[in-house]
């Protein structure tokens, strides 16, 4: 077969994107064909940096063009990227590609370790990535980035001042932690703590992201009626241990999600202190909290599991330290880069298969 | 000495209590003195049926009589309690001798497994003990207690509906988990759950309480601000882990009570998971989340520390089995006693040195 944009175009058909389940030539991922004797070169576009499958899909498109066109052919495939989105023109937060609420029902199940990680293992695989901290009365943020001290700047912009985010690890982040001192604690009713989501939403000038993760405070309460009152939320993360109490909270959120008037996709779930290991005694797993109870969850509401998470005392240190656990080496980083991958790839299928969120129209 | 009504006072005025450091007579705990030729009986009425002092004051009175008296008397001391109280004629709890709030900042520290513990072990040593599960988004108790499907009753009285509120392990509850089914989330604003909480407190039946616990959502928002405008709380016990993003939010709680404007005593601060130990390597103690934490958090603030409770499967086995930690045998049932115990002496000196806790007048 000659080799052609067209011979080209045709043999890359046959090599379908495993997540979305259509080929490449449809979906719109191969891009910038150039041809020199018989020298072929072309990018993949895939739907997220993240993407786990990124070899799989090389692979098979060195032998869709080995088999319908040649095996004389010199190919050179770049790898690259571009998030998908279904959000459009929206007032809100308009350069953001995918909005990713984390939600947990119990507090301290890891959300915010979680979100900290998932962000940082984006934006290391070349995402654009943005944090909210919307757990107004807990902020663990400042803490999390080893950012407790900063301040943000603020940007005049006709009428409005827009905060500017704090930016660290990569990640433009913004947090009540930065605007009240640490140890006071924010006694505020409902109504408060929203119209602070609503500034962080509208008043922050996030610029372009794929990605902006709004971690939620525990419960089902104002500040979560208030996000997807706000903004059309692409999907939901929910991270719970594998106890049963923290289980019967996240069902809840699940539900609260998942639920006719609010009806939020959910990404996946993900088991956070699935085991604990002591670092001298790597063979040694004590399942602590029971076993999983995150996936079985995730099997009984027929939603993604996104994968587990070792307890391992570096996380907590990292943590508390004031860098996330993905920043360095080991299991726990591993664990970490496989369900942000797990996450991008469903955002992209979620993207693919489903329209835009609606914002919620609820008079509560 | 001649034995005598007199002669026995006189001399159990030497007899201090090591709390309240006031002499026995004068904090008029001696009663029913019974002298029959060389045979003396009287009751020493503690402030708490679980004082941790018992036989230390048992000890002094024996010695007090000897010293004072003579060693011929042939003694007989029965230590009964009478759980004090500042609380007066109030039209909210009647009965309610004491109101705990048991508070944490951030959640998921065992704020609820704490609750649970010290409502049984004080039960266990003789106190009338209820339970309200103030946590409306994400209800523990009835998973805790076994008793997930009860409902209460309803008893008409005048014009009002009481609650009846279950009856499990010798403790009186209620929570939101027992009016909704366990998988729904409850969704609702701030001031539907706070009317929850008014109805948990002046809409059930609760009777004669020696000890009321009110276990707090995480956070420091609507029902905290509730809880406290609608009732004047005795004192509060802030749960908190060793980590560091725990010990901010426990910090944020503290303050939030500490506040002028608030007031509401501390009694004290439990270090929940001070450190884990496998069952089958009881000697290795691993400092999961840190260590010391709550302990100097509490010298930080000048505030008694409660105890610390290790992190051992049973404990939260137990809590998802249905029963708390403390019915069985072991180390983390001594360590929940103790910290019961160190929590009503805490109630005893708080209630001999301050004046109620005035209910607060706030507009929020």
């Amino acid at each position: 077969m000659e080799l052609t944009n067209t011979s080209v175009l045709n043999a890359l058909r046959h090599v379908d994107d495993p997540d979305i389940k259509k080929d490449l030539v449809t979906l719109n991922m191969i891009q910038d064909i150039e041809i020199e004797g018989n020298k072929l070169s072309f990018t993949v576009m895939l739907t997220t940096p993240a993407c786990p499958l990124k070899e799989v899909i090389k692979n098979d498109c060195l032998k869709a063009i080995e088999e319908h066109i040649g095996s004389d052919v010199e190919v050179d495939i770049l790898m690259s990227s571009h998030v998908t989105t279904t959000r459009d023109n929206t007032p809100l937060l308009p350069g953001v590609k995918n909005i990713i609420a984390v939600a947990s029902g119990k507090g301290g199940v890891g959300k915010s370790t979680v979100t900290a990680n998932l962000a940082v293992a984006l934006a290391r695989q070349g995402a654009k990535v943005g944090i909210i901290d919307a757990d107004i009365f807990g902020p663990s943020m400042p803490t999390m980035f080893n950012c407790e001290h900063e301040q943000p700047g603020i940007r005049k912009e006709g009428e409005k001042n827009l905060i500017i985010p704090i930016e660290q690890y990569g990640i433009k982040l913004i947090s009540i932690g930065f605007l009240t001192p640490a140890e006071n604690a924010v006694v505020w009713r409902g109504p408060m703590a929203s119209s602070a989501l609503k500034q962080f939403i509208g008043d922050t000038e996030w610029g372009e992201l794929d990605y902006l993760f709004i971690d939620l405070p525990p419960g089902t309460s104002d500040i979560h009626l208030t996000l997807v009152q706000t903004v059309p939320v692409t999907g939901v993360v929910l991270v719970t241990t594998p106890q049963k109490v923290a289980l019967a909270d996240a069902q809840k959120g699940l539900n609260m999600f998942m639920q006719q008037q609010i009806n939020v996709p959910i990404l996946g779930v993900v088991e956070n202190m699935a085991y604990f290991t002591p670092e001298e005694l790597p063979d040694n797993k004590y399942h602590i909290f029971g076993k999983d109870g995150g996936k079985k969850l995730a099997q009984k509401h027929d939603v993604p599991f996104l994968g587990e998470i070792p307890l391992v005392q570096g996380i907590r240190e990292g943590g508390d330290i004031g860098y996330p656990a993905i920043m360095q080496e080991g299991p726990t980083s591993d664990a970490f880069m496989q369900v942000a991958e797990a996450t991008a790839q469903r955002v992209a299928i979620r993207n693919a298969e489903k329209a835009e969120t609606k914002k919620v129209e609820l008079k509560v």
